[in-house]
């Protein structure tokens, strides 16, 4: 499965979420492999992209069909506790950014040649 | 120094670039701490949050009070020769978006309990 979010046309919104995790899993791996599956069930979702470095530095952006399907999602109890769980025990400190996607390009290698755009 | 971007008050820009490394250095630990250097110079830049997994899967978050700034930085010609050398060399595909922040919060653990929104 790819990695990369699907590249649908704008304007769609992004949930920009950037996180230190604290030490140790204490639940954390079992409850992001259940969010990922949850988000992808609920109205407006578009896809996801997730990474984490050795040092506990995350970024997930979630990409949603409209602010109204983000604020949907939120209220979703299963993802309430996961967020209250993320206070309680897995973050140090986290970022949080609502965005509206205005334009977006890919570049892919088997494909060769500039995007449209040149990329970065 | 703070792996997170500051937190100014919305609306402002952000770059998510997300992007898969190929196999070796070639040259890319330079570039990309020389493009973390030069972008901090730029007209308009606020910030950025950047990781990367040990599969080489990586997103790199720049934030910008406009997208004009965002478009000056890409005529940056050193910037320009840098996104050639990632197709040229350093990436095997990667997704680029533009988008407008809206809405932001934050939490640290030190300060304890809720934000105003409750989180991710």
């Amino acid at each position: 499965m790819s990695r990369f979010a699907p590249r649908p046309e704008p304007p769609y919104y992004a949930v920009i979420f950037t996180s230190q995790r604290t030490d140790g899993d204490n639940g954390y791996g079992a409850m992001a492999d259940r969010m990922v599956e949850l988000a992808a069930q609920q109205p407006g979702y578009l896809g996801i992209e997730s990474t984490r470095d050795d040092s506990g530095l995350g970024i997930t952006v979630s990409y949603w069909r409209s602010s109204a399907d983000i604020a949907a999602w939120r209220r979703v109890l299963e993802h309430t506790a996961a967020r209250n769980q993320g206070r309680a025990q897995w973050y140090s400190h986290y970022e949080l950014r609502i965005a509206r996607v205005e334009r977006a390009y890919g570049w892919d290698r088997a494909d060769g040649g500039a995007p449209g755009d040149g990329g970065a």
